[in-house]
């Protein structure tokens, strides 16, 4: 049966998308596991509570993460007229990492700033830049285009600096936990920044679409 | 490369917000803990689902509180034309503040009317009442328009109740956890009367948009 | 300020319904526990299973219940022209509840054919028909109607029915769990099929909405 | 009362079903279970995350089939355009078999490759597939039509080959755990497959949906 490819709705293809992040936000505060005290008095309460303060850092800085995340999906896909199966595979691979960033988030937040779950957190998210790279590689192609090597390495070199420098972190965590943590939190102020600054350049503000 | 700001879709914005209100309000339910008896009569087990009332008391008061800010955020975003990138970050810390609540209801469920949960989550309150002045403020202002002292004090004197009332009953939870929760309770009613009130001055029903 | 009530978006409103429904029904899956065994041969593992199989049913029972309340909640909205504030609180009760809908399920699940866990599940339920009740009460008024005491009773004439039969399922629960659960099963299956002969009645097949 | 079908309105029933893949494809990171060590150094916690490599595997493979079902649940729907009583049901069944997955998935990850969870895991797949024919079966009837013997007929040979294959897999796994896996593993990409293949000789690109 040869007949011409399904034309893949942009719209639906970014409903499940969008559904996929906010399900994966919304599900980190899962992972927070209170305190288990039998008997305990106010005090004592209070501060377990206190102590579960790496918890509550990382549940912010996965939030945000994620948040920053979705937003440059959606600035990506923005400008993307058309909808390959390329496309399809690639953005199934970010999903199946973005939706697994609850898991590395509930080790550091159990075992703390110590190597392997720092390890892990920051080497999701140079898999996670790698997926983000390949997917401005395939929506860069027209229809039809073949690949070719020239716009591959144009791509790579206007879009490598995400996963070089979350692959420092991930080398920096074996010496140490804190300067890698450290590096990832000033990446997702970084990917906060550009936009923001391009923005103020360009005055101001962006009108909603009607659509 | 200084090109124009991108538009945000102010339909996706709403979708993703939208999403996020509703996963975190459908996530109460897995706070809720069931009684891990071992061996047990029909007698003993309908005594422990009794006993678990508390649970069921902060489920319903959440849910509710949720329900209404969804209602609150859909009527503010209703009359916003223009998403800023100042919109987007305030209202990523909004949602990041409602997908924690189930945590702090998770925690008065377990450990009941005392003060270190019950702190915890009026405290909670007062952040979202802040993240809502603050998304009141930043939506508030024109494309290109110069945040004015002016302007700010207007929103504050208009809004700064939620925050200072939510404040009461965080400092009152440390004599009275009842006492914190009854104020919580009661705002959740104010915030649900007052659209009720206009609605019935206006004369009642409201038109669904054919949208 | 007295200006004119909020128009509420029609498909905000049934958006973020749909969502509530999605959620509740995927999140039955995480009730059901799997067997902790530590030593275990692949026969006692495999029984293990097996043995599991009130979880699956109730799973399934939950699930398909969730299912047709969607549909139900579809067809009611289908022809509701205005989303008025009574409408908006009485579908949260609604959603409150069918959100709710996987706890019973989970004790059901865990504790077996038993009075308290049966009593519990079936009483849900009446105060799921009842909400519904009230949903259709409200949305059959007219903008700026006064409820009326005929109009009320035309309703509850035609919808008592669902409270009734549940209220009888949870009386039954204290003398035969069995026959209680046979009720609630007897009941789904009569929601799912009105509609299906009033369809082969009028000739079959619904069209899709080009919407 | 006897009036006509409601016109189910495609765009919900879609809408819906994406939410519950979209769901269930999230909630598959919730069945990943850390190491519990009370006592532990940088190395046993970092032997401890890499012994947790078939729990990964599990969840990479169980995403990557739920993503494509979703794909392919999108690509059947694009050419329908007659929403009947009947495609509900086969839809809510095909929904409660995916949104069902997490648990043999959980299973798999616990107990690793040996024979019940790996032959409850297929059998899983093959009611799914069951189910998928259903639906392509209902699907392809038009409104008011009888269903014919031969008709179906020609549904079940193009549409065999998924439940006889996951039926093997089922099979196999009494005698070979890791084969039955393989199997699976390999469906996964057959379903991926063709499409790709014809896509490729049609051209390439598919143009996204203006809608």
């Amino acid at each position: 049966m040869a007949h011409a490819p399904i034309r893949i709705s942009k719209a639906r293809f970014e409903a499940f998308s969008d559904g996929v992040f906010a399900i994966a936000i919304t599900l980190l505060v899962l992972e927070l596991r209170p305190p288990d005290l039998a008997a305990h008095s106010n005090a004592s309460l209070a501060h377990a509570l206190l102590a579960l303060w790496p918890q509550y850092l990382v549940y912010a800085a996965s939030f945000a993460t994620i948040g920053i995340m979705w937003f440059n999906h959606y600035a990506l896909f923005h400008e993307v007229r058309y909808i390959t199966y390329a496309t399809l595979i690639a953005n199934l691979a970010l999903l199946m990492l973005i939706a697994f960033l609850p898991f590395p988030t509930l080790l550091l937040g159990r075992y703390g700033l110590v190597t392997p779950p720092t390890f892990f957190y920051s080497a999701t998210f140079v898999a996670i830049s790698i997926c983000f790279t390949a997917l401005r590689y395939v929506t860069s192609l027209k229809p039809g285009e073949r690949a070719s090597i020239g716009h591959l390495l144009d791509i790579l070199g206007a879009w490598t600096i995400g996963p070089i420098a979350y692959g420092v972190a991930t080398v920096v965590s074996i010496v140490s936990p804190l300067a890698s943590i450290i590096i990832v939190a000033a990446l997702a102020v970084y990917y906060m920044l550009p936009w923001s600054i391009r923005s103020a350049l360009a005055g101001g503000a962006a009108q909603a679409d009607a659509e």
